[in-house]
């Protein structure tokens, strides 16, 4: 413990002790219970004598700071007796004043941040129904399944897990991705995956490995809030491609790479957050080949192809690239556990060079215990057999939740049919606004994520995101009956209000 | 698996399939012993008749790419047949050309890429003593320990570890380096202490958070390699602030704010790597005194205050910040494991609450699983007796080398004697060439690195470090005769050569 003591000051040394520890515990930087250090080992670190430290302690018991267990050392008090005030600081610290130097993209992000503190919380208590939660349902976890690879692979290789490790991942991980990706179309040798911290983490290193401040960034409308916030951080400039019925509009697409060569294009086709719409194969190929012509990365945010609803699932564009232009990113947050933060990219040689390099440069490599515990689980066919029981739990609980509308829904409101994913997009009637729905729908014991922050430059006031994978399949039709009453309910007000105001507009 | 048909080609469609599989075979996508899908399903996928896939399978067999097991299915041979050669891919791709959509940080990764590309690689074979590894040694790791804290903290909270998590970190986590900091020093409340992937991510959030290309960054000189590397890679311009007895001269630490206004100074006051040597108290109060006077934030990359080699740790220049210019960067890596990427960042909370943002977009949090396992390794003292143990074993391994070093090297080699950290430098007898000197001194069975890279601007060309940390105590002495040897045979080549030039320098 550092406790600055100054010999010359008229304040005796077991009073300025006493005081700095009486200060540490005033701000809970020393907290209740903890052992204060032996008096003979603080004495020698204060350079003074023991007997100094000592009166201080006493002193501390004496006012109720601290208690003294004989033979076992002194304590901070669980609660400070009543009208233990501590002492002042020494002196008021001339604090540096950063908000001048934040950079450019700590502005940016700064801006992002005050705007979504304006976001209405959505309370976690289990009275409301939600469907805001984009993430996968923890009560479907294999928890224990993954504790047991987790310990086989520390007891057959530990140390090396728990050295540092090459940035480009565990090769057996890589190895594995290679043959598993087959499945969904895509051909990817071992050295053309880089493991990396999740999806998100996959954003970041694309954008600092091609965006420069003042770039264009192409990105489909609507589209998941987090990958335009890292590409605005970069001081991109984000210029939406609207989607139709069958995935991003390829002659709006077309149109905006003539016009201002973004440095790429960024989309999420086979399992659309918020819609869960998919692009449709012949959508796929003319984004592809007008990518390939402009010389324009397409940067796929992937799904795991296991969980899908249709009859099969839809082909990555990776799949289908036969130009080299995309650059996929894929991930075991959905269908495994997102909290291990352990995703990949795929790409061509000439790119996936560069973002290991930057991977290497954030944070040198992802935990290679994790992604050996990961492969092992894999391997023992663990993930094939977790899919495939979420995929129909989930499917079902989809199910419910299109049913549920059709049943309860007024006739003005429209959602889209998710083909992938573990959301929906629905749209409210004229007028009405799903930010300031969202209050009155907690009250009725009901939650959504408003759609306006996926849309990239301002629009989707009347749409909000339901997500089915989180909310338990017995509560889901409940949820849309308290979902469906709120915009009964508004909408009555609504045309209350209108009513008033065509009543009280002068004829002319 | 996606593999594309044309059914107006003159190739049929089981010799299309069969292509398709040998062209994967032969690459590698699919390897040795893989299972191909079921014919049934790998018909389905492709909708043509369960036939046409059992013919193309069957011709795949006669050929010797893949072997039948009747009652099994159909596998990837081990060894395609002798003479066996894939059919050619039915189209090149137009391949997108990448190097001209880097970005500005990309080309400067890219430009260090190469530099170190041309670096002696170091062999790893048990002939070589190596002192080049700057890390812990795995040999002390407490891996059985840590594999029963992580069990223990998967059965009694797995699912919500496993689930996405609050970008500030595990709060007990934080709630204990509270307290564990103000052992040596440091005051900072759990919400003043951000969890990240490692001290290599802490310098990235920094940077991304302080420097807009075109600043100055003042940085001590020799440093950390990658620490230069991250602040390069945003554009930053390095400016060296030279180390002298007792840290990095303040008088030129002064000059240079004055004159240049950089955005922040990087050191690592208590155990400077490579040379070991830590900042005297009276240089950190000057450091802090003019950093505060300047406006100017200082990052200090932290050692562990546990592993120190002297009477009392070096107190951070944290513990001594009252002006709130410190940010300071801890880590799990030395004390603990590499492999977990587990560290965090110190500051006050106007940088800090920007800091956590940078983390959440940089790849929203880290694992909490990890987190809470050290939180408990940590809270059942397990850290505290490792630690112990380490800095022993360390502290053991250095006076061995320091002993050696006086035994061994020729009069003009000098050394750094340290202080905290896992290394030291070495100064070479005027003339010589550390870079040139590795490769003989690898012949004769001894590694290190290279000193220039620790150098900002040039030089250190005559140094190189040791790392005591990972060699074996018992192959220390060994060592240093090798490389005594290898600098004594140096030299006298030298000397001849200088001999020879005077003799030929014609008298004028």
């Amino acid at each position: 413990m550092n406790i600055p003591l100054d010999r010359d000051k008229p304040m005796a040394l077991p009073r300025q002790i006493q005081a700095h520890l009486e200060r540490l515990i005033h701000e809970r930087l020393l907290t209740p219970g903890t052992k204060l250090p032996a008096t003979r080992e603080l004495a020698r670190q204060l350079g003074v004598n023991r007997g100094t430290v000592a009166l201080a302690y006493e002193e501390l018991v004496a006012t109720g700071w601290a208690r003294a267990h004989v033979g076992q050392g002194t304590f901070v008090a669980e609660r400070p007796a009543s009208g233990a005030v501590p002492a002042p600081p020494v002196a008021t610290p001339v604090a540096l004043d950063w908000s001048g130097l934040f950079s450019r993209s700590a502005q940016i992000l700064g801006a992002d941040d005050e705007r979504s503190r304006a976001v209405t919380p959505i309370p976690s208590s289990g009275a409301v129904v939600s469907f805001a939660g984009g993430m996968p349902d923890s009560g479907l976890f294999p928890t224990d399944a993954f504790r047991r690879v987790l310990n086989q692979v520390i007891r057959e290789e530990g140390p090396s897990l728990l050295q540092y490790y090459p940035a480009g991942g565990y090769p057996p991980l890589r190895r594995y991705l290679s043959t598993y990706l087959l499945r969904f179309g895509i051909e990817a040798r071992p050295e053309e995956i880089l493991i990396v911290n999740g999806s998100q983490q996959g954003f970041d290193l694309i954008a600092r490995t091609l965006i420069d401040p003042g770039d264009f960034v192409a990105i489909e409308q609507p589209t998941y809030p987090r990958a335009m916030q890292v590409f605005r951080s970069f001081g991109a400039q984000l210029l939406s491609v609207p989607w139709g019925e069958t995935g991003p509009r390829a002659e709006v697409f077309e149109r905006l790479l003539e016009r201002h060569a973004p440095k790429l294009f960024y989309c999420q086709p086979s399992a659309h957050n918020p819609t869960g719409l998919a692009v449709a194969p012949e959508t796929a190929r003319r984004l592809l080949e007008v990518a390939a012509r402009h010389q324009v990365p397409i940067i796929e945010d992937g799904f795991d192809g296991s969980l899908f609803y249709g009859d099969s699932p839809t082909l990555p564009l990776k799949a289908v690239d036969r130009g080299g232009v995309v650059v996929y990113i894929g991930t075991f947050s959905k269908i495994l556990f997102p909290g291990l933060r352990l995703g990949w990219l795929v790409g061509p040689p000439q790119i996936l060079e560069r973002l290991q390099a930057a991977k290497q440069l954030a944070d040198l490599h992802t935990s290679a215990m994790i992604q050996a515990a990961v492969h092992r689980f894999c391997e023992r066919k663990l993930l094939d057999r977790h899919a495939t029981r979420v995929a129909t739990e989930y499917a079902r609980r989809r199910s419910l939740l299109l049913t549920a509308l059709r049943r309860r829904m007024p006739a003005e409101v429209t959602w889209t049919e998710p083909q992938g994913g573990f959301s929906l997009l629905l749209t409210l009637p004229s007028g009405m606004d799903a930010g300031t729905l969202l209050q009155q729908a907690i009250e009725r014991g009901v939650a959504f994520t408003p759609g306006a922050p996926f849309f990239v430059d301002g629009g989707g006031q009347r749409t909000l995101r339901l997500s089915f994978s989180s909310v338990a399949a017995g509560r889901i039709d409940e949820g849309i009956r308290r979902l469906a009453e709120t915009i009964k309910a508004a909408r009555a007000r609504l045309r209350g209000r209108e009513r008033i105001e065509r009543a009280v507009v002068p004829v002319v």
